[in-house]
């Protein structure tokens, strides 16, 4: 039987990896990494490297697929999505099939976490409900931006018994709007912060968290917005990329209106 | 200058520690550990033999703490846990100052990671604001039992594009008010989803994530409910304690009562 590992990698600190993720870097012939273009060519040499650092048992081979062009076209954004991950399925199909043998073992490595905002599980899911090749897999967890930018900033992502709310930046007004006291705000390429009507929040913001470009602000929203634009445009101006994630968290005190005081 | 490192060391399975965390360990001339009894002194086991796998650079030492009483009474929630920190505060502070060097290296080992309902980082903080001694802190990430879970069952805890909400056994009926569609529950000693009105969620459950003790269930939640019951009075007649966490998912095609379909 094939087996394929899902391994999730850190957050752009090689010293994230765990020892399970460096085992199984060790079982793995084949790593399958999809090619998307110039913006991520520093990634896909970062992930190169923790191989070459990490691997001592035995020989490898990278296998690189070209991504699918996806529709960003937001109305169409899930569907899109569905898409583009079906897409996705079928050329992964393809290079098992092709590059894996009978009882090989082969490996795609996740930035971050393969359970957060990850496609990776769900694609592999879509190659064994397609049904044309067949094999088993297993799912090694990793250190996650979001971890790394409570650990830099030296916070807890919760206040005391209180819920965290992780969502995305298309979906950071209706998290505000239902009184959510600590946002974590992930795929946010607009800085969604910017435009919502009650800017009562303290931000911890973090940039290319756990590479040696990492940045980092907090303070008031309101006081911290324009620095973090800035640094976000001059960050990507730079390097052609930027990856940044944030928390906001009411700040203590904040009673949410209309509700009596606690 | 005095440095304090609190690191994450993963929840259960030794190998879910990072080099960043090995690496720091190796760094500790003392270790601070809390001693809560009989319950949790296979944690404390675990925690020597993290250290015996991973120190090969240094000596190093383990100072035990004891821990106060927390009062459990559930109306005063917020303020006993207030006062229990306080008092974990001073504790922390007595045996630092006695036990650390000018420059020594202390580190407060934490199960999963110090970001998510941890208190770890808050105590360090109230140390500092209390000023009687100085020291300079990092905090290293580490794989959270929430990380584990999502792996074990091989899932993404997020459907596309949708936010994630991580609450407590106490706020759960409220997530689920507000028509959170993946909500990850935890320190809830009760499993207050067996509770809910609203029975209409998919749950993958797991106990002692990472351990060799390790359990997973899922199916749908009136499906599975008696059985994780049972399971989990089991796990905890049998050692004593029992570490769990679960992940809800409303089914594929839900709709939220009352709201327009998508």
């Amino acid at each position: 039987m094939r087996t394929l590992l899902v391994i999730g990698i850190g957050s752009g600190n090689p010293e994230h990896i765990t020892i399970q993720a460096i085992k199984a870097l060790n079982r793995t012939e084949v790593f399958f990494a999809f090619d998307k273009g110039a913006a991520t060519s520093d990634l896909l040499n970062l992930r190169r490297e923790i191989c070459r650092t990490y691997i001592t048992d035995r020989d490898y081979r990278f296998v690189e697929v070209t991504d699918p062009e996806r529709d960003r076209t937001p109305d169409a954004y899930r569907d899109a999505v569905v898409d583009w991950h079906e897409e996705r399925a079928i050329a992964y199909e393809a290079v098992i099939d092709a590059e894996l043998g009978p009882d090989g073992v082969g490996a795609l490595l996740v930035w971050g976490d393969p359970a957060l905002y990850d496609s990776t599980i769900r694609i592999v899911q879509q190659i064994l409900e397609r049904g044309r090749v067949s094999f088993d897999y297993e799912v090694i967890p990793g250190i996650s931006s979001v971890q790394v930018l409570a650990a830099q900033h030296r916070t807890v992502l919760n206040g005391i018994g209180e819920p965290i709310h992780i969502t995305t930046g298309r979906q950071l007004p209706e998290a505000v709007a239902a009184g959510e006291r600590n946002i974590v705000v992930m795929l946010d390429g607009k800085l969604a912060c910017r435009d919502l009507p009650d800017q009562d929040f303290d931000i911890r913001w973090g940039a290319n968290l756990g590479t040696p470009a990492e940045v980092l602000l907090s303070g008031p929203l309101p006081v911290m917005i324009d620095q973090i634009v800035a640094t976000r445009a001059e960050l990507k101006a730079r390097t052609g990329w930027i990856m940044d994630t944030y928390l906001l968290r009411r700040p203590a005190g904040w009673v949410r209106p209309g509700r009596p005081q606690p």
